[in-house]
């Protein structure tokens, strides 16, 4: 997700729009991107540590982007 | 995120990159759209059921993706 202090238009124009479709009550919308990643053999830590180096080195722009790792099932 | 059966050449692009750039172990990378959405009030089951419809009729594009809802405090 772009970090807090970094405008997001298209969040922006999604959130101005709502209300005209009439869905009210969003107070802030900020749009991102997911990367879902099937990792070979198993999950530890070790692979984990690998994935948060690849997002921080290539998968997301740290200059303006904030990443969060998250293990699914 | 784009349905299983939908190709996603932005996600084959990032699986080629990986090995070249050292990152091994991954065997598969979609790669997709997140919002996050502040909602006014609380977030009951019935704020809840509107967000669902938002994200269907006008958030995801329905014909090619699938999406879900999760709430984060």
């Amino acid at each position: 997700m772009l970090k807090p202090e970094i405008l997001d238009p298209q969040g922006q124009a999604v959130q101005r729009a709502l209300p005209r479709l009439g869905f009210d009550g969003i107070a802030d919308v900020r749009q991102g991107k997911r990367f879902e990643l099937e990792v070979e053999g198993p999950v530890d830590d070790a692979a984990l540590a690998r994935i948060h180096e690849m997002a921080e080195t290539f998968l997301a722009n740290t200059v303006i982007e904030d990443f969060t790792v998250k293990v699914e099932s």
